[in-house]
Order: C-alpha cells, then sequence, then structure tokens
C-alpha cells in the first residue's frame, strides 16, 4: 500500500518541528449526549504499511465509553514553530486485550514497550476522573514492561479527510485531502 | 459578579505562559452529522464582569453552521511552558451583525478594532474553504478598522465544566469545577 497524500507534507511538518511537544494533538470525539470532548493526546507514529495514527489511552477514562459509541473524531494538531495545522477526521478503532486482529494485538504490546516506564506507571494509579485517592495509592511498583495491564488501549485513527493549513504563507496556504469510496486520495487547493 | 473559582488558577497559568501561542486553544464541536470538527483559535480575553471567553470567526466558515445546530463546545488548552491543559465546556453564543444584545453588540465592534491589520484583512479573502481563488482575489485594501465586515463575528464560549491538569505534579493534580443549576460553582480534587 502506498501512503496517502497527505503522509509527505506531515512528515516533513514533524521533521521541522523537532520538539516533543510537537506530537501533543488535541483529540474530539462526540459523547452520548451529543455534546464534544475534547482533550490532548501524545501522537506515537503510524501502524507500519497504514495511515493509521496511534494513540495511547486508559480503558478506565470516560472517553472509551464515548468512543464505543460513536468513533468518530477529528484531531487537531498545531505545530507552533512552522504555524501549521493539520485537521484529521476520521473514525477510530479501540484495540483493547480482547481484540480479535492479531497484527493489531501485537502492535498494542509493541506500543506498551515503547512507553517511557513514567508513562506505564501512570496506568496503575486509581481510576481517572474519581475523588482524589491519598497519595499511598499513587505509590504502585512500575508495571512490567513486556505485557500490559488489562486497560491498557491503543487506540488508532484512520483519517479519511486532511485539511492542511500553513499560516506563513503569503497569503495563507490550504489544502484538503479526502478519501472516496473507491479508496483512492484526493487533494485540493482551497482559500484559507 | 464575582468570576468563577477556576479563573484564578487559568490566569495564574496564562501568566506563566507569556508566548503569544499559548493564546491557541483547540476548540471542538460537533456537527449535523453527529460528527466533532475541531479547529485552532486565539483566545481574545473576557467579556468584562464574566466567564465568557472571546473568540472571533468568520460567518462565511463551516463551524457557523455546526455552532448554530448545536451550541456545545469544548475547548481544550494546552500550556506547553508549565505542562499544564484546561478543558472548558459550554455553550458557544455567536454574536453576529445583527445580534439582539447591545453590550455584545458593542463587544464585537471593540474586538474587531483591536484585533491587527493582519488578522482584520483575512476578512476581505475569498469564501474559505472553497476552491482555491486567483492571487488577486487575496489582493484586497484593509478593511475599516472601526466598523466590523459584516460576517465578522464574536464568538463567547461560557463554561459549565472546567477540567484542570497539572502534567508536573508529583503525581499529577487534576481538579475539575462545575456549576450547578444554581449558578453556583463546586470544585473538586479527582485522580489525573
Amino acid at each position: 500500500m502506498s501512503p496517502a497524500p497527505w503522509r509527505s507534507p506531515l512528515a516533513s511538518t514533524l521533521e521541522r518541528n523537532p520538539h516533543s511537544t510537537a506530537r501533543y494533538v488535541q483529540l474530539a470525539t462526540v459523547g452520548a449526549n451529543n455534546r464534544p470532548g475534547n482533550r490532548t493526546v501524545v501522537f506515537r507514529g503510524f501502524i507500519v504499511d497504514s495511515d493509521q495514527l496511534k494513540f495511547v489511552i486508559d480503558a478506565r477514562s470516560q472517553k472509551v465509553a464515548q468512543i464505543k459509541q460513536q468513533p468518530w473524531a477529528e484531531a487537531c494538531w498545531y505545530f507552533p514553530e512552522t504555524r501549521e495545522q493539520f485537521r484529521l477526521s476520521g473514525s477510530l478503532t479501540l484495540v483493547q486485550a480482547d481484540y480479535s486482529d492479531l497484527a493489531l494485538q501485537q502492535a498494542r504490546q509493541t506500543t506498551w514497550q515503547e512507553l517511557s516506564n513514567a508513562t506505564r506507571i501512570q496506568y496503575t494509579w486509581p481510576n481517572p476522573g474519581e475523588a482524589r485517592s491519598d497519595a499511598a495509592a499513587f505509590e504502585q511498583l512500575a508495571p512490567d514492561p513486556v505485557e500490559p495491564l488489562p486497560h491498557f488501549c491503543l487506540l488508532l485513527l484512520e483519517p479519511v479527510q486532511v485539511d492542511h493549513l500553513e499560516l506563513r504563507g503569503e497569503p495563507q496556504n490550504r489544502w484538503i485531502y479526502y478519501r472516496g469510496s473507491d479508496q483512492s486520495w484526493s487533494t485540493q487547493a482551497i482559500n484559507p
């Protein structure tokens, strides 16, 4: 499979924004009440031979219920150094411990192994969003760096539309990429 | 009116993040198809004597139709320097040229006057999102700095819930602020 046409501009933007915070993305979903949720997540690369972006989340967090109900999402990715924005919209796949596809099961495991200890230990903390627990509840041993904890989820976003804005253009430049029903991609320059 | 209890931590975070990009916020809304939209907007301060955040948008942009249909939004505001996140959720008010409330009409005008020339001139550009126009279509005279163009909108977000996360805590700190039906605010420390 050849990569989607927005992959090359995104890769070049990532290269020109080397700070680790350039990997922070705001992911919007829709809750059961038809209200949006929006939070910062860390981009963890792509699934090999695909255009699926990888994120990690905790199955105990509120957004998991939202995603199961309505898997559509839009990620807004702003790069302050080069003043560019990518909006990636598509559907989410939640890869939990019992996920059927073996290759994605394996990706879940590899992604866990690639996390820092500091990130892995957060999965031992008490239930997110509940009333603050005693300090002792946060003092857990580091979890197994090989086998993920059961509530560790790999979250995949497969874009079907990407909107790329360059604020630095004179005037600004903007392109839209969209995937047709035959899975092929089209690209159009649009007004900012 | 005394300000909501999340105003003081937000003001202190803004003070400790003086770069202009610290005013960039990702605003999520829900479209007619029940899919989320998410884009970067610039925080323009608060309406005086209120907890309403000010943004500006172009009435010709897609999000205006989304907001009219479903005014609920969640703003995700990440501060890289202090590693904090505020998620502000509430309903949006679109202040267009014909808005009934005179004080907000006035705020729309003042906000236009406070914009830079470079921002105001964007409202003279051809319709956003349409096929890219010729370069000549972008070469417009600067608009009147006093009287806003008709499609200039002031957009207000009035939060009813604010989720503040400090990643730098040991462990992280997180608080939730929510407004009850009697309009009074409650604050709770919760697990990150």
